[in-house]
């Protein structure tokens, strides 16, 4: 039987350990190709490149287990999906995977982010596609104990199939001398970030600013991925591109939009 | 009584002429505080600046009746939000505008959009916003013959509310030589781009890419934003950033997570 594709990116960049330990455990389950940005891309939404050219460049970073087929490439991590899927693989992957982020991804941060911009790219396109990511910014993060919580969901994924457009946003927590509780689907905590912004002057007397801010956690349920991660548990929210309120749609159609 | 405070920004950069439209019929409206990006900014997504420094500037643009208070911003639309709310406005605004977009976001291509990025940023911090976006890629689109149903619609949010957690995606048709069939309230359709890569070759002897693309509606649906565009009716999505699929919740607690 054929050793189901899987597609590798991130927006740490290609050389993030974050992406070394995911390559590693996807070996373990399938072929892997890696397209990945080659500088960090944090904080990217959903951009793509439309006003600028895009390089890609096969590289060698891996060599560990006869190597792993790479591509490094100048855009977004939308746009390594999209090249990946249309330029540089020789089939449809059975699976994306994107990550694992060095830091959290969970509840409002997922409209930021670039690691789940990339699943969410492949989603569209009808791949089935999972976002990891570790509630830990420093480089040398431990990513080592999630290992197998990680080849566990996509395994069942590539098993059970994805619903219809429907990625997954992973967030692992950082937990230190004890053990993960579990696998927990929850959905997307009500959030937002405070923003404080760092004025300074340049040397050259010019005014600037550095975005800076707090979390503030605006939701106490218990189903939520906050209250997952706070609780020693991996949470695992299915998480959609249509972005339509439905329930919002008869209570819009009161409003007087007629002459 | 205290006039609404109305915010506008867009994408496409602080001299686009949609801007210039929205903020003319803005100020038949309310009081207009102008923070948008210094230059265009188109397929940013929800993208941050969190690794670089952002400027802004007071800047005079308008000159008409008194003119309008207005800054420039280094940064992505999402960034303009969050500097206007914590940094320029003296107080909150009641309702914050983006656009009107040259061209569509209609469809899938509101997850790629600067121009609802800048929206969805204000309703995360609870404010009522609208994203307008005309079908019309063009500098010098006709951005006149919206101007009735762009106030409709703001006079309406100002008077109602927004329900909780919901921004409107309000998406205009291109007409020569006719009227709209009026304003109506859809759900997203189901779309993607078929992405083309034009390769070629730099001067320099290096592969470079431009990603062009073709639009594919996968959705025959008479409730989408995309029927109600090609049948000469403006589309109103309501549109969320809960991006939690709620219904899959059950599905994927049937998959086997548990050791």
């Amino acid at each position: 039987m054929e050793k189901p594709l899987i597609l590798v990116t991130n927006d740490d960049g290609i050389t993030a350990p974050g992406l070394r330990a995911l390559v590693r455990y996807m070996k373990e389950i399938g072929d892997v190709v890696v397209v990945a940005p080659d500088s960090p891309q944090s904080g990217m939404g959903h951009a793509i490149t439309l006003d600028n050219t895009l390089y890609s460049k096969k590289v060698t970073i891996d060599t560990e287990n006869g190597g792993t087929e790479e591509y490094s490439c100048s855009g977004t991590p939308a746009d390594c999906v999209k090249l990946a899927l249309q330029e540089l693989l020789d089939r449809k992957p059975d699976i994306c995977v994107s990550g694992i982020n060095h830091g959290s991804n969970s509840s409002i941060n997922v409209i930021y982010s670039g690691t789940m911009s990339a699943a969410i790219e492949a989603g569209i396109e009808g791949i089935p596609a999972i976002g990891f990511s570790l509630c830990d910014f420093s480089w040398d993060a431990n990513f080592e104990k999630a290992g197998d919580a990680i080849k566990r969901i996509v395994r069942e994924a590539l098993d059970k199939g994805m619903p219809q457009g429907v990625v997954l946003n992973v967030n692992i927590p950082k937990l230190e001398g004890k053990e993960y509780r579990g696998i927990k689907v929850s959905r997307q905590a009500r959030a937002n970030w405070k923003e404080k912004f760092d004025k300074r002057i340049s040397p050259m007397g010019k005014e600037y600013y550095w975005l800076t801010g707090e979390f503030e956690l605006l939701d106490k349920g218990e189903d939520t991925d906050e209250w997952a991660l706070a609780n020693d548990y991996i949470s695992l929210v299915p998480t959609q591109f249509d972005l339509t309120a439905h329930h919002a749609i008869q209570n819009i159609n009161n409003w007087n939009l007629h002459e």
